[in-house]
Order: C-alpha cells, then structure tokens, then sequence
C-alpha cells in the first residue's frame, strides 16, 4: 500500500510535485489500456531522469510496492494495466532526448519519444529506423522496447530488439546499469539487451536506449495482388521470397476484410476472393522496377486473378488505404474488436486460414484476418459487443481456440503485441512447465520481491483468459 | 571426479561405447583451442541425441562434474577450454540433421554441422544463411551458436544471433526445453533463445536450432580503395552509409597488413599508405552496377587515393585475395598470432588506429590491424613468439590496453570471438561491478551447481590474463 508516508519521501525523490498523480480523475487514465479489464492505480509518477527512477524503484522494492511501467497505453495486451494496484510510472512526459549520430548510424533516446519521430529524424540523414507498429504515431519508444513491438516491415527488416544496440535501465533493486553498448556487434557476457527488450518491463525499466538506424532505402513500389483463393495466395507468398526478392512488405486482407471496407467505403475491390496481397518493395528504383515485374509474374503463374502496379507513390497510396481502413471499416457494427496476433510459420498460412473459418463458424462469431503475410503474423479480429455478456462468453473460447490453433499449427501466441495479461494463461500450452519454469527462474533471480510489472506474461493458477472483469 | 563409477553409468547412457574417449591420446586433441593455454579433461563424450545429451547432464550435476561442450575448437577466446577438467562433449560428430524447408526458409540443424553446409544447402533453393565467420568451412553451427559468431557479412547481415529462431537445449539439470520456434516474430515470454545463443554454454546446451534463411541476393560487385590518410578512410566509410547505400562487407587492411602481404607473396598494392578498404555490394545487379559508382565516386571526393572496380567475379576473388593473404602472411616471421576483436563505434576508428600504433610502439610488439571496417570490429593482431616469455609480458601488458582502450572510445571487450578464459578478467571494467552480478544471478538461478562449461565468462576473484599456463 502507498501509505501517506511513502508519498512523502517520494516527494524528496520527484523533482517536480507536479509529477505526482493522485486525483481520482487522473488514475482513471491511467486505469486502462488498448486491451481489456479496468485496474486502478494508487498513485502515477511520471519520472524525467534515471535518478528519480532508481529512487522510485529502491522505495517501492524496500515496501514491496508494485510499479507499472507506462508509455503511450496502446498495448493489445495489458502491459501497462496496474492488476495489483501500486504505482504507474508513466514515462510519456520523457520525450526530451532524441539524438541522431549519422556517423556511427545510432539514435539515442529517452524512454517517452514517439516512436515515429525517431524514423522522422533519421531520415533527416538519409537514415531509417524501420521498426513501425500500427500505432507507431502514438505509441513511445519505452512501450515498444517493452513489448519489442514489430509492424508490417518485419518481413524484411526484423523488429523493435533488432535495432536496439544497449541500453541504461534501472533494475528492481534501483540500481542504474548498462547493458550492450553503442557498437552493432558486442558479445561481451550474457545479452542482456536482448534479453530486457519484450520482457513487458517485468525484468528492469528502460531509462535509454541506444537504436541502430540503417541507410535509407531510395525508393519503394506496391503491387496489389488479387487471390480467388487462399492456398494459390499462400504458395505465391512463398514463391516470391525463394525467388530472390525480399519485400518490406507483403500484407494481406482476407474476404471479411474486403467487404467490410467495401461496406465502409467502396474502394473498388472485388469482393468475391478469398484474399487480396499487398506487396512493398524498397530499394534501388532499377533494381524495384525489374523487381516487380518479376513478382508479378510468379503471382500470375500461381493463379492470381489479378495484378496492379502502382505507376507512382500516389498510386502506391491509394492501394495502401485499403488495407488501412480494414480497422474502421470492421468496428462500424459493433464496438468491440479483440486484435490477436496468434503466428504461424508461413508454409501454415493456407491451413490457419481454414481453421479461422471453422472456429468462426463453430463458435458464430463475426471473425475477419488480414496482417502481415509473409512472415506469418495474422491478425484475426472479433468483432462484438462487450456488453454481450453471452456473445463475449463465446469469443473468450473462439480466442482460446485460435491460441490452441496456432500452437498446434507449429506458432506462438504472439508474434508482437506480447503476452500481458491476455495471454498469461496461455503459456504453458506453448512453453511447457518447464519453459514456463526456467523464465519465472529469471524473473525471481532479478526481481526477487515480485514488484516489476506483477501480473504480466506467468500466469497464476487456474487463471483464465478474461476479457471483461467486473 | 569422473570415478569408475561414473563411467559404468555413462555406458549405459550412451548408445555406443565407441563414443566415449577415454585413453591419454585422445584427451591430448581436447586440451586445447585456437586460443591459449592447455587443459585435460578427464573424459570425452560424443552424443548424438539430445537423450544422450540429457542423460549426460544429469549425471554430471548429481555428481557436480563440469561439462565442457566443444565444436571444431576454433574459438580464439577458450569457449570450449576444459579448465576444470572434467567432461568434455564432443559435438563434431552430430552433423546428421541438415535440412532446409525453402517455404518456410528455415534451416532445421544438428549442432555438429560445418557452418559454410548451411549455407551451401541454402543456395539450392535460392536462400542464404548470411553468417560467415572466417573459419566456417571448418567450424561448427553449435560453437557459432555458443559464441554467436560474426564474420563479414555482419556489416549488413548481422551476426549468428539474428538468424537463430529457435533451440532445443539441455538445462543444467538435464531436462530438454525448446525456446523460439519456426516463426520469424515471437514475443511469447522471455527470450531465451537470443539468450542461450552467445552464451558460452554456460547456460544450457544446444541440441538442434532452428535458423532462419532468407532470399539469395542475385549479384555482388567489388571493389578497392586505397587511402593514404587513415582519418580520409574513416570518413568514407561513414559517408558510404549514409548515401543510401548498405555494402554487404567493408574490410579494412593497415599499412602493416598490406606490407606483411607483399612481403609474403607480392600482389601489386602500394606499400606506402595508410588504408585500404575492400567493399563488397551485393543485390540486385542494376542495383550494384549503379551503387558502386556512387560509392567510388564517395571516396574519391573523400580523398582515397584510388578506387578500383572489379570487372568480373574473378577480379573480385583476385582483390579479396590480398585480404586473405593477411594472416598467412603476418605468421611467417613469428609463429604466434593473437588475435584481438576489441570494437569500437563506428566513429572512432581514426582515433582507434591512432592509439593502436601508441600501443605498438609503448610495448615494442609487432601489430598488425585489419577487421571489419563498417562496423567498427577491428582485428588487432600481434605477433609474436610464444616461447619467448619476456616479449610475452610486453605482448600481455599491451592486449590488456587495447582492451582498456576500446572500452574507453565507447566499445566493447569483444566484437565476434567471446569472452571465454581470454577475455573473463576484463569484464568488470566494460559491465561494472552491478552489471557483472546481474549476469550472474542469471547463471547461479540456471546452473546452480556451476557444471556447464564453468571458469568461462565470469572472473574468480584476482584473474588476469594468462596466454602462457604452465
């Protein structure tokens, strides 16, 4: 408990007063995120330095207080929902240090800079940093580094921790320590970095870190690939990628998707196909240009309907809105979206797709996929309304389902948007007791009073996926 | 102790007597690596299951025997040293499992295949597993995993680390976990395979990984430059990469590398300059064709003295012949080589050099430099003679102030090789004494009994750096 003595000292800690939330109407801010169940705070500090974060951290570990990391709250998983109470540290306030060193290609940041202002500032050096979530004009690079967020260029440039070089954090006894450095190969010691990016703030708190940016590409081009059906979909997908050519992107929407957006705003596509492939390439404009007429090409080999090149970045825009719209476009009847991110290996995409069909079917639930194709990462979306008391109770087990399917199917529960709360009760299924046991060997090696982020990615006993709690 | 005893239950683990090597002459090839010193171990082992391998283990930590896993030995930091004695596991023998599954673009391996296999059974399909670690067509995938090895390519490819999505292990305590998967994004729990991969086999023992593989880029283009001023060739190198470009290597020679080679087989380069560089370009070859005229025409506005471009795959193999030459070349004179991987920032590779030849003239030693340029993985190499014991104390005196230096200009210990034995007495000095302890908790929390490959990465108390053991 954060008794009245605590946010005493706590006050000798803050530099600032102002820092130090504790109106009712500013706990409930920070009460919720982009996922599911409603968790009040105690008490919200939003740290500027890592002094005040070691002296935040030492206090909370010495009364056992738990302390919830916080960055923009876009999470899809519960990273940052304060389950047991305590304290929010909301790091969206430390946005000030953003620094581009061109010649050693790295980006140093605070934990609260947007994550898109980092791509921003490097291209002002012909650089780029090419980690972009969906949500990466709103989300911190702190929560990113947490969840080791990915987005549609994974599939050729990797995610959040493939860029991240070293980093300061503060560990749960409110030590400040190093990890990595500032140099694109290091193997001195255990990989620490590594190993603190997408641990969901559970292991340490990030305070800085130092990102690897890479030349710019000079050019990109999209192709819109248009699919009667989903197996020929799913071997050009393949095909493509053994033909030599690597794609920044290669996204796909799935016949839901489409007519949802053609309900939404006609666009133009066609709605009787099982899938629609959008496909970006970068680079070199001669070597793009010969590129995609190559992947043309294979699609049209392997039985697509239809292929449109993008004549420029207008045209390449336009194609893009589509698959932007599919979120809208999907929300419009109910309210209620529940965004999995269940990944398969890529040869599995055809048979998912099938098994989506049936659990939608078996459990009558309003289910559209669309996500980033070639590496696997799906997104199956319900739709509902959470005040559907009976409906929500079949979209927990349509959600169970998807989970057991991706398994089973040779994937994880999650490709980006992390473990969290959502998915805790769900990792034995993939890792087994002893997976499961040897992380939590960790977690009690580094953080042995429990106070970092409790609640996230073990689950406890018998604990269930709960979407709604009263 | 490996007691009788031990060696009756060994017998029955292992499926074939044959595999267990007991007799003084095969112990005599285990007692050493590509590194320095010399270690009996007690016993040799050659599993080819991870059951085997489980069995082994525990064993070993009921009766507290350290266990030593090995590839080819060609560490250059003591990764596989039995210091302790005890069991040595011999994977060498466990090259069965090589297979490539062209839709998914993995590689499923045993950790006894040769490394340069991998990518060799890549290329039928059009693939590329780009990690290349100068000994890898003699090296082992399971010594790269342990060392995460780097190599060339590391400039744009990354390093072994990158490509590993996931791993059977054996704990410690003999049981078999799998981490990671088949999928290029996964976020489930903590990330233990980036974890277990680099290090050391202090933490688990690899039994099969899973790597990824991706498109085979259709064309590569060579060129060399020559720098009369190594701070031009710094600047160059930085400039390169920020022109939108990604050479796939960037190797630096010094002038006395280029000296030692033309010396030891003359090859028509100028003897009298600072630097030369050798690019490497790879992709699309209207891509490359165009790039290596930009990045010719980068350096020569940078003042490189010349810049030639390869006509042909063969000119290519002649220019890359010269770096080749480096380290047959600087072992005529002196039969001991030391070979250095110190990295620093891009940035500070001028100054690098400049303190390097303070170094050379401070402690009298013959150094020579070269390395992987565009990441600032330098090879500081000293020759010398390793029965000469006073030259020896200079040989140690100066290692021990590149290390301190590298560290200084914002670098780390090691680039690519390790810490092992080598390297273990410097790790306080880049981690601190925090940073050091964390490591630690990991190892105690994971291997409390400190049987897998102990006396590596962690310094006992006093260590110093031993190239000569008695």
């Amino acid at each position: 408990m954060v008794t009245e003595q605590i946010v005493n000292q706590l006050k000798k800690i803050m530099e600032s007063e102002s820092r130090i939330l504790t109106e009712k109407a500013d706990l409930v801010s920070y009460s919720f995120d982009a996922s599911f169940g409603t968790y009040f705070p105690e008490l919200v500090l939003q740290p500027l330095s890592a002094g005040e974060v070691a002296g935040i951290v030492k206090l909370a570990n010495e009364y056992k207080i738990p302390i919830y990391p916080r960055g923009a709250g876009t999470s899809l998983s519960g990273g940052p929902l304060p389950v047991h109470g305590g304290i929010v540290l909301d790091f969206s306030q430390w946005n000030q240090l953003l620094i581009v060193d061109p010649e050693d290609t790295v980006a140093i940041v605070s934990p609260g800079v947007i994550t898109a202002n980092i791509d921003k500032e490097a291209k002002k050096h012909g650089l780029m940093y090419p980690p972009d979530p969906s949500s990466s004009h709103v989300s911190t690079i702190g929560g990113n580094l947490a969840e080791n967020a990915g987005g549609p260029r994974g599939l050729k440039y990797g995610v959040t921790k493939d860029y991240v070089l070293g980093l300061e954090i503060v560990t749960a006894e409110g030590e400040i320590i190093r990890t990595g450095g500032r140099t694109i190969k290091n193997v001195t010691g255990y990989d620490l970095t590594k190993l603190i990016v997408g641990a969901e703030g559970t292991l340490g708190i990030i305070t800085e870190a130092t990102l690897q940016l890479i030349p710019r590409p000079q050019a990109s081009k999209t192709l819109m690939v248009i699919f009667a059906d989903i197996v020929d979909a799913g071997r050009a997908i393949s095909s493509v990628l053994t033909s030599g050519i690597m794609p920044s992107k290669m996204e796909i929407m799935d016949q839901a998707s489409i007519a949802a957006v053609e309900a939404y705003e006609p666009v133009g596509l066609p709605v009787d196909v099982d899938a629609i492939i959008l496909i970006e390439l970068d680079g070199h404009p001669l070597a793009i240009e010969d590129e995609s007429e190559k992947v043309k090409q294979v699609c049209l080999d392997l039985g697509a309907r239809k292929v449109v090149i993008a004549k420029n970045d207008h045209a390449a825009a336009e194609l893009w809105r589509a698959r932007k719209l599919v979120s809208p476009a999907i929300v419009r009847t109910k309210p209620t979206k529940i965004s999995e991110d269940a990944t398969i290996p890529r040869s599995k995409i055809p048979e998912m797709f099938k098994r989506l069909q049936e659990i939608k079917k078996k459990y009558q639930v309003d289910l559209v996929v669309f996500g980033h194709a070639g590496d696997g990462n799906l997104h199956p979306n319900i739709i509902t309304n959470i005040q559907d008391k009976e409906e929500m109770k079949r979209v927990e087990k349509a959600v169970e389902e998807i989970f057991a399917t991706a398994i089973e199917l040779g994937g994880t529960l999650s490709g980006e948007h992390g473990i969290g709360t959502m998915k805790a009760p769900f990792m034995e299924m993939e890792l087994g007791e002893i997976g499961v046991e040897m992380m939590k060997r960790m977690k009690t090696a580094w953080d042995p009073n429990n106070i970092l982020n409790p609640g996230k990615i073990f689950p406890v006993k018998g604990q269930r996926l709960v979407l709604v709690n009263d």
